[in-house]
């Protein structure tokens, strides 16, 4: 995340955020310690969490409960990178080993589950019912959005990948906005505006990371170049280019010899204008997010989430 | 399990957990039905819904409810076992070919998650934030029952195996009764003679799977014999042999040549009286679960589930 995104008007909620999560790697089973530590100090920017906080400031608002939606948000999210590591056989997680290279495919899937669990107890802390169901139905969506992309590898449209990223990535941001402004007993318009501002800025979100994997470097990123690619996922920079007509030899390539035919596209997608398509698109999807909350009452909140939305495509890392 | 168990006092809610359960895969996206169905159409016992059904009886109940309940917990027992054979990398399930082997480690990550991500749905359907607590609690303590046991591979003790199987499955049959009897709005003392009942059948319930393991045909198994030794857990008939003073020999052997060393202990468990033993100390588990349910009413659940205290420890498959 950009520096110049700040989320002052949640600091010190953020920060019991934080301590809580630090208590579920403490109280666990001492075999998980380590693991979970690594897991959860990953470096990770909490933008999901500071969502949830952000959220519930627009009415009479309990503290408790949003700090602990707000946990169990990040420990849905650190449970799917877990899983996803094992799923994609990633070596590198935010710049650090993952858990699957250091301690296995066995460890990571019950490290993962194990997140899970805690998660749906945070969750279930907040003693409500439609919150409950929203994290339930919401993993079920991510793992969908999930397989998807699994399905899609090395065909894809831009229909597809906006189906694939909202399932696998914005339905999550959503999930964080709604549950935030639910538990501060919203009123149902102002739940659904903050739910389409969570929604498009998850979009945004993740289209910048796709970005970021074609022209970021291995060191901000935490992770190799192009490794979307590398695994057969054409995100919307791969995808746009292949819509072109000057693609047809490219797509020939691809199709007798695949590597050749990846290591083409990566060079392609950086040496063209798609990257600037791409920038133009998740600007899109940003000023939805603030379109959809522009009749929601004044206040720091409010700016904070605005901002996100600019800064979210600016972002380098 | 045996034949002679029925269960009869639940049989149409039974039928409408079946059916229940057949909607979570004809209802998930196209790409996972298939693999959802294998995992669900495995040829369970669906001993633990039951549990949950008749844990139920005991008091004024919503069956609504306890049919929501009981499909979690026969979900949750499904995601673990989708979960489990990636884990010690099994490629035979109730007779069938696993998730996990026929298709792949990424997909039965995912199928297990959206099995976990369906369960907490159906446990969200209750309305009831114990019985919600309670489930992602049991979650968390299987994962630990499954990571204490991955550590106690090649040495293991009685206590240590007692508090593994406590935790990987008894936790789950407790949890089974003891969600039954609150949603039925039993007393406290109810709940927790249920719940002790849960947690002794479980245990019950394992060693004699154990026992199995050595002594059952691969036919009736639906997996090959031993494959816990082969795996390096070693289960109640094992450890009891290795107590006794002549396997000094055989420790000796299994710390130079592993392999030959489990071959052997294979072969005396198999001739030894151990089997034996581990029959005694189950059914010491199904006498304390009989023992803790006496106070309650004469029923039709309350008599069935004696009888399954009786024939748990009878089962051959």
């Amino acid at each position: 995340m950009s520096v110049a995104w700040t989320y002052d008007p949640v600091k010190s909620d953020m920060a019991r955020v934080d301590g809580e999560i630090e208590e579920v790697a403490r109280l666990a089973p001492a075999e998980m310690t380590e693991q979970l530590r690594h897991a959860l100090q990953g470096g990770g920017k909490r933008v999901r969490p500071a969502l949830t906080l952000l959220a519930g400031k627009f009415k009479r608002y309990n503290v408790g409960l949003l700090v602990s939606m707000a946990v169990g948000v990040e420990l849905l999210h650190t449970a799917t990178l877990v899983h996803d590591d094992t799923i994609d056989d990633a070596q590198i997680r935010r710049g650090k080993i993952s858990i699957k290279q250091r301690w296995g495919n066995s460890n990571a899937v019950l490290i993962g589950d194990y997140l899970f669990a805690s998660s749906a107890r945070f969750v279930a802390e907040t003693r409500n019912i439609r919150v409950i169901k929203l994290f339930a139905q919401t993993l079920m969506t991510i793992c969908s959005g999930e397989i998807q992309e699994s399905i899609n590898a090395f065909g894809s449209d831009r229909q597809r990948y906006f189906q694939t990223i909202g399932d696998k990535t914005a339905c999550l941001f959503a999930a964080a906005t709604e549950s935030g402004a639910v538990l501060a007993n919203s009123p149902e318009d102002t739940v659904q505006a903050l739910k389409e501002y969570g929604y498009n800025i998850g979009m945004s979100f993740q289209i910048i990371d796709d970005i970021l994997d074609f022209v970021g470097q291995k060191e901000t990123l935490g992770k190799p170049v192009a490794s979307d690619l590398a695994q057969g996922v054409f995100t919307l920079p791969v995808i746009l280019l292949l819509e072109r007509p000057e693609s047809t030899a490219v797509k020939a390539i691809l199709k007798k010899n695949r590597k050749k035919g990846t290591q083409l596209l990566m060079e392609m997608v950086r040496n063209s204008s798609v990257i600037d398509e791409c920038y133009e698109i998740a600007q899109g999807f940003s000023s939805r997010a603030s379109a959809a909350i522009k009749n929601l009452p004044e206040n720091p909140a409010h700016n904070c989430l605005d901002s996100l939305a600019t800064y979210v495509t600016e972002r380098r890392s």
